[in-house]
């Protein structure tokens, strides 16, 4: 087990990717891309990732909890009244990680190993992107493709909703040129059904996924605007969750879980 | 349609139920109970509920499209300036409504009528509840049935995020007293399925639901604790949500969506 670091002084440049979390113009997440995972089930995501870290920071007894995985990663030992000095608020999970993020992934690599995926267009709220790939992981996608106008997925909120998950679900972005033609045709050259997930969907998603397609893709956009014209046009389906009481629809997190479900049911 | 009344004076006594709204010690929904609706859709919904509001604050622009509803309603026509003042941070819904809480119903009775039912156990965030109510809208359950240690499900936070909904999916307390038994006795006297949502359950979601049974009561419990061993022991049966990849759990407000959607699909 590697010796832990502690650190006494606030201004340590050992922690920099830690420092000002919640400070638009400096935060490391955002100005310089650097991933965080915040708390010790979401640090081991991170480490059983594709994400390598290269610093924890943490109290004693969470870097406690995390002893003998990956004893190469330099670990900075700090009080929780330092770490709350350095992150800018009290962080009550205790633990943070920081890596870079690595080359993005290949899409139609990505597409030729996976059989059920989701598409998303315009989901722009980090929270439902974090629950999407919380509800992919559960629920048995096999990766997240972005189409364009979605958010970052690997900024700190969307991490720490996700439980971590964001790491570890494969995602990658369909081109954004000739968009959504171009990012379609890798679907359809593999075989995938496209299935556009609208409340005015011409069939239920159980009929749109009847049959037990060979492969999936959940199309879902952002709540309020919804998929675009052009996305509805050109999926194979568009398929609707049936709903009471003149209700408007689910979220959209939500709805990606429910379409899961009865891919996994059928 | 009745007139607006302009209000220039942020300390204009009418006002008094919309103001201080994130200051822990003095807002109404807190203090004093005040149930309050946000933005055009949620104080419609607000209209069609059984809390009746008593006076509704906006900008002309929102007041005009709930023009000719509930005309007995006084309407106060404020700046978006004013409303940030009064109200302590900018608004950008625009408008509000605030209600009185009307007499709690009778679990008794409730139950009564419903076939479909979610029970709580627990369940004590705000944005958890709003999204269980916003789900049971949208999934067909006739009502929500609180145990103990659950937050108030009229708390400003969860009305927004239920999107209005737990002013009209009806709702009632089981009896404190006896937890879980004396409740279940309410269930089961009425026939009744419970069954007790957990990553631990014995069958599966759909084979608890098979047979479509005449009445279900869904069990949740909160994130993490889940489940007390009292009612899980005291359930009719025992229900997992199959998952992949080793995920611990779903979201408290997911887990309950895709369980009306089994319901709704069996």
């Amino acid at each position: 087990m590697q010796p832990n670091y502690p650190i006494a002084d606030p201004n340590d440049e050992r922690l920099n990717d830690f420092r000002d979390l919640s400070t638009a113009d400096k935060r490391p997440d955002t100005t310089r891309g650097v991933v965080l995972a915040e708390g010790v089930p979401v640090v081991e995501r991170m480490l059983a990732s594709r994400f390598a870290p290269h610093a924890i920071m943490g109290t004693a007894p969470k870097l406690d909890r995390l002893a003998g995985q990956a004893p190469a990663v330099p670990r900075y030992a700090v009080t929780a009244d330092l770490m709350a000095e350095v992150v800018g608020f009290h962080l009550n999970r205790g633990v943070l990680a920081a890596a870079e993020r690595p080359a993005p992934l290949d899409p139609a690599r990505l597409l030729d190993e996976a059989r059920i995926v989701v598409v998303l267009e315009g989901v722009n709220d980090h929270e439902n992107l974090g629950s999407i790939f919380r509800n992919c992981a559960a629920l048995g996608a096999d990766a997240v493709l972005f189409g364009p106008r979605c958010s970052d997925p690997l900024y700190r909120r969307a991490v720490r909703v996700s439980m971590g998950h964001v790491l570890l679900v494969p995602f990658a972005h369909l081109p954004a040129a000739g968009w959504p033609g171009d990012g379609l045709a890798l679907l359809a050259e593999r075989g995938f059904r496209t299935v556009a997930l609208t409340p005015s969907g011409e069939s239920t998603v159980a009929q749109a996924l009847a049959g037990r397609p060979e492969r999936v893709a959940l199309v879902v956009g952002a709540e309020g605007p919804g998929l675009s014209a052009e996305m509805l046009a050109a999926a194979d389906v568009r398929a609707a969750i049936p709903m009471h009481r003149g209700t408007d629809s689910l979220n959209v997190a939500t709805a990606t879980a429910v379409a899961l479900y009865e891919c996994m049911s059928q």
